[in-house]
Parts: structure tokens; C-alpha cells; sequence
């Protein structure tokens, strides 16, 4: 499959997970020094390949679609800057009701620490305190750039960073780790909101046993 | 894609996200001064493309299907008002759950600001308080006409108005402008009770930063 | 299409909104006076047309599919007890959680009024008060068959039982009656679990006006 | 179907259900002696028949897909534990959010009773007390091992072993078996999780008369 049929392929998925509704959120995939992205708003399940844009790795414009009404997507700049500045192969950006819930849980930082899923996330494992930085919004898009990097920079190790009451933006080497990426941090998000609700706290049952604790 | 089929196929699409349940709900789409409207009653998801009804702008009917047992929609009067008044393309109704409890939250208008959807809506941007009045509904559903169209007068730059206990009118120039607006809208209704159910307010974490209000 | 290339068809779209997962639930269609019924204890979404039995009104089997290991659905006396009693053309048999949770909402009888979706149910309107009766669970599904037929008689509006800590039974006078019935209460027994939640009340911002109730 | 397809089949059904996102989760199928294990780390929608491995009841590596950067599931030990200990036909490992939430809302042992899908559990009836245990998670799947057949041995009549903060492992003498298995333990932690939030004590409406008390 072709990565602008991948594409399309993956935003329909991404359609039914609810992280790309109301023509919001997108994908791009970096292939060698060309990235393929996907026009701004459209309606995300229904895109065609030919629709797509393709840039060079340093922003230059090498190939657009032929319908001279399609402008590239609002989130160029920012996926620029994760494949800029952590060499992505892929770059997601959900409007999942998860992650703007879970930006609306924390003050800065998103915390989670002693759940599974948290293994997804290139280089971490399961008592390891997963954190995902919380930067501002903006009215427009393209004006998240700067603290986008400014957030990258600081958090070395973090493969997201959410915006606050927009959603989030994810990535990895490739397409198939930015997408694991995207759905171990979106179970993250929800099950934060779900033990919140619940009245469980972070830190009831934890896993690791007392004496453990005791021992260090 | 024909319209007619066109609607079949977003009738299946809003069935499963939940619109169009139990035969209710509906589209309409206008193409110049010719409107198509699907069937009353029926399973909105198994909809064939020879079960339309085509009325003109003005209300009258011009085509119908053969089966004489199918009625147009009981939102025709509805849709109309809607295409009148704001030259709407597409009208679309839903009874999403998210909706209806929506329209309980709020006593008189739905309210929300600094959700990044907004932006989905046309002429809205972040910062701006989106409002979307709400009616009390009727036991018949050509009796909310006359409030529908006293709201859409009251209320200029809305795209949508909410029925108590019932569910939303939501429109656009076009079809992909209503379905926009209203997947943006039904997370916007969607945001606002996760928000109250979890205990955050509104003006949580405000992304506007603190100085800005201290500037004004 | 058949019927039971129908129930086959519909056990699919159930099974993906949680009505007969575990193999639980199920639907009859009834074709004059021989009833179609699904085999027990089979994996719903997974049913082939082959597999059904064939009974008549008064409960013969007239014909069974040539698998010996297939039992007809333990629904089966159930499903005839509302055939019998109410002329139904087709019963659904729903395990959904939001009719398992709403048999824990309510101590004999799950009441709601005044949301559009009461009028999906034939003879109701939105001011009436719907009420549907909650009998107690047995061990066995065969024992449910006195307190259904006891429900059914002393409740002669109703188009649905609900069975306590398990599910409900809904029908209708056709297979279209029936499923749009079943979607109409599930949808309101999911909405009063979710206004309970949200802490608003059966009454909160009634759709009919004060000054309607004094002129009474 | 093959074994090897039918794998592929069901794991696109998982995801769907929500069991086995972010390469989480799995499955194993036994053929005799034989045991079709899926890779380790790849997304599970997309799996294709030819990336299987194929091991004895013993454990021995039997057959592997030619794609030499495929591992065999970590799960591997934990799958041919049941296989060994309960001769299940199949097992299945979901990290569904209600089974993780399941297991923050007890202590050692989730316990259910009186709801009808605990039917669906082989050897239980609708009065029976349901329990299943909870393990306490480890930071690699493989030291599980221990524990989950230390539960095994200590719960002689489970078909499900919960994980702190993780997920269930649930098995059943064939895929069939199994399947039924998870799904009616998953609709069972969800339940528990919706009458905590709900304030529904699991006793209330209990479906046992209260002269059935008496008569004890």
C-alpha cells in the first residue's frame, strides 16, 4: 500500500476511534526526506491519495494535489517540528475526548504511573512515571509551534505533548509506532479519567508490593 | 454519488454514531432550489436511494417515492426553516444522546468556550463563547417550527439549536459544512457533561493565560 | 431476504451495539403462524441461516436444522409468550448494560416521561409516562415464562419487560416494530442512568410549562 | 477457516472491542498438541495468517512465520499455563479498560453475583458468587508465570485471572469457550464499574425474595 493510500487507511480507522471528527486532527508519514500530508479541512474518513500534499523534510512545498482548492493541513508547521527536532517517521494529531479530557486533569504535566499499557511507549516500562507535558492552546494552530518545541526540548523523553482543551500530538520512528504510540497514550488518558471518576486513586493497589518500597 | 444515495449513506454513518436511532433523526440536502428528504418512520440505516422525496425551497412537493405507505419526514417543516432563513445546503437532525442531555445541563442557552471543536464551527474561534439556544419541545414535531424560527432569528450566527429532552437541529451552507458542524457540536455537548460529571468547570485551567486577563 | 437470513443479519447489528454478546439474547421472527428461532448457547454474530428452527404458534417444532448438536434458544418459551399474548411479530431478547443498569435504577417499575424518544414506542406520546415492568431474575430462563406472562397481562401498554440484574424483552408487531422498539427503550434506559449520573432530575427543566400544569 | 486465520479474525475483533490496542493483548488457539501462537509487538488488527508460530503443548518452537524480526507473543509462557494446567483450548489476554478498572476495585478477588451474565461462565448460575483473582502486576509479562498458576491452583473453578493495573488472562476448552468466556467477563467488570458510579450496592434489587432469606 502505497503511504498516501496508508493514510487514508488510517484516518478512516482513526475516524471510528473518534480522534479525527469534525475534519479535526490528521497524520503525516515521513518517507526518507519527503512527508506526505494530508489536507486541511476535510472530512478525514473520506480522503482520496491524490489529495495529498508532499514536503521536503525542511518545509519546502515539492508536490500538491491537483484540486486547487485544498490547502495543507494547519498541523504542517507542528509535525515539522516533532520530525525536525526527534527524527518521526510519523506524526498523529488526535482530538480524542480522552486527551482533552486528561488536559483538563492536570495543571502541567499529565502523570501515570503502574499501568500496562504505559510498556507501549518506546522505552518505558511499567513503574516507570509515564509524563506527558501539557502546553497551551492558541487561536491558531500554526501559533502552537513555538511551544511545541519549547515542550520537545524539555521533556526528552516523551514521544506526546497535549494541548489543553484541543487534544494531542504524538509520534514515533515510523507510521506502526506513532499509531501504537497514539493508542497506549489514549488508554492512558481515558483510564486517568475513568479512576477519577471512580474515586480510585493513582496510587490504590498499586502493583509493586511494600516491603518493595522498604527495601530501597 | 447521487444525493439521494449520498443520504442513504451518511443515514448509515449517523446510525452508528448513534444519531439516528429508533427510525428518528434525518438529513435533508438541497441541490439549487430542489430539497431531498428521506422518509418518516423508517430504519434510517437501511434507507434506499428510491424512498426520497424532492420539495421545492418554497415547501412544494415535487417528486415522491412510489411506495405509497412512506410519509415525508416529520422535520420537513423544520428542515425548510432552516434552508430559508439561513440559505442551508444540508440540515441535519439528531437525537444523539450527547445532545439530549446537553439540552438538560443548560436552562436556556448551551454555553462553552476554549474547546478547540469551536473552531469547527463556522465564524467561531477558540477564544469565542460558542451559545446555542434551546427550545422546549413539543408533542409534535411540526409544532417547533414557529420556535425553531423564532431561536435562528434570535440567535444570528448559531448553526444549531437544541430541543429539550429531544435532540438538535444542526445546519451548513453545504452537506460537508453540516456534517462538520454537527460532529463538532456533538462533541462540544459531548465535553461539556464529561466535564461537569468529572467536576471540572468551565474556566478550568483557562488557556488564556493569567496575565492576559490582568492586561485587559 | 429470508427470515433467517434476516436474523442472522440483525443478530450482527445487535451484537455491535452489546445486546448478545456471550452468546446471550436473541430475536424471533414470527411469518404467520410459524416462528423462526435462533439455536442457544452459539456466538450470535457468527449465526448462518441453516441453523434455525422452525415452530408454530402453539410451540411444535415443525423443523430443525441438521446439526444435532443445536438447542433452540432457551428464549423460546418467552419469545411465545409474547407472541400469544400480544400477536407480536418478531421479540427481541437484549443483554445490553444499559437495560441491565437500568433494572438496578428502579424497584418495580422503570419510569420516564418527557424524552422525544417515548414516542418511538407505538401509542405513546411525549407527555405520557412510560412505564416498564421489572420482574425478578430466576435461575433458570424457562422459569421467567409465569412472572413475563403476569407482566405482560397487568401491564397492557407495554411493548418491553425488563428482567432484574439481566435484561429485557421487547417485540412488536413486525420485525421493524420490534427492533425500532428495541432501540427506543434502550436509548431511554441509558438516558435516565446518565441523568442520574449527572445528578439531574426526572423533572429538571420539563418541557411542558408551568403554567400548563396550573391550568389543569 | 484455519486456525491461523481465524486468529487473525478474532483479533480484529478484539480491537475493535477495545482488548488488544497498542500491540497489547492476544491470543492462542490449540490444535491437540499443537499451539498457534501470534507474534509479539505487532498490531493486532493487521496480522496476517503466515506471521504465526506454531509450539507444542510443551513449549517447544514447532514452526515460525518466515519474517525473521517476529517474536513469539510474551504471553507465551502465561497462554500454555491454562493450556497445561486446565487443558483449555484457547486462550485469550485482553487489556480491556473495564478488566484494568476491574482490578482497582478490589482487593484480591473481583466478586460478582446474581447477574445473569454469569451464566455465561461454564459451571455457574445466576446465584453463584463469581470470583475471579487478582495477581499483582510485574515489569515483565514473562515473570508473571508464577503467580498466575499459583491463582490457577487456588481458584480451581476460574476461567479468568485478573492482573493488577494490566488486564485478565481467560480461557475455555476451545476458542469458542473462550471467547464466551471474555465477553461475559468483560460485561461483568464493566458492570461492577457502572454500579460503583452509579451508588447501586451490589445487593440492592437483589433478585433472591426476601422470604427465600427467611427461609434459610
Amino acid at each position: 500500500m502505497s503511504n498516501a493510500s496508508l493514510i487514508c487507511d488510517l484516518a478512516r480507522q482513526f475516524y471510528d476511534l473518534g480522534w479525527v471528527t469534525g475534519t479535526g486532527g490528521g497524520i503525516c508519514i515521513r518517507d526518507g526526506d519527503h512527508v506526505l500530508i494530508a489536507p486541511s479541512g476535510v472530512q478525514k474518513e473520506r480522503m482520496t491519495p491524490d489529495q495529498m500534499f508532499t514536503f521536503s523534510v525542511d518545509g519546502q512545498l515539492l508536490d500538491r494535489p491537483l484540486d486547487p482548492a485544498l490547502r495543507p493541513s494547519e498541523c504542517t508547521a507542528l509535525f515539522m517540528t516533532a520530525i525536525r527536532l526527534r527524527d518521526a517517521g510519523a506524526v498523529i494529531h488526535s482530538h480524542s475526548m480522552h486527551a482533552m479530557i486528561a488536559s483538563l486533569l492536570f495543571e502541567r504535566e499529565f502523570v501515570i504511573s503502574e499501568i500496562e499499557m504505559i510498556k507501549g511507549i518506546e522505552g518505558m516500562s511499567f513503574h516507570d512515571r509515564l509524563v506527558v507535558p501539557i502546553i497551551e492552546n492558541t487561536a491558531h494552530e500554526c501559533d502552537l509551534a513555538a511551544s511545541l518545541e519549547a515542550a520537545i526540548r524539555a521533556y526528552p523523553q516523551t514521544k506526546a505533548v497535549l494541548v489543553r482543551r484541543h487534544g494531542v500530538y504524538v509520534w514515533g520512528r515510523d507510521w506502526v509506532s506513532a499509531k501504537t504510540h497514539a493508542e497506549c497514550y489514549d488508554y492512558l488518558f481515558r483510564a486517568a479519567a475513568e479512576m477519577r471518576r471512580l474515586g480510585v486513586s493513582d496510587a490504590s493497589f498499586s502493583s509493586q508490593p511494600t516491603d518493595a518500597y522498604a527495601r530501597r
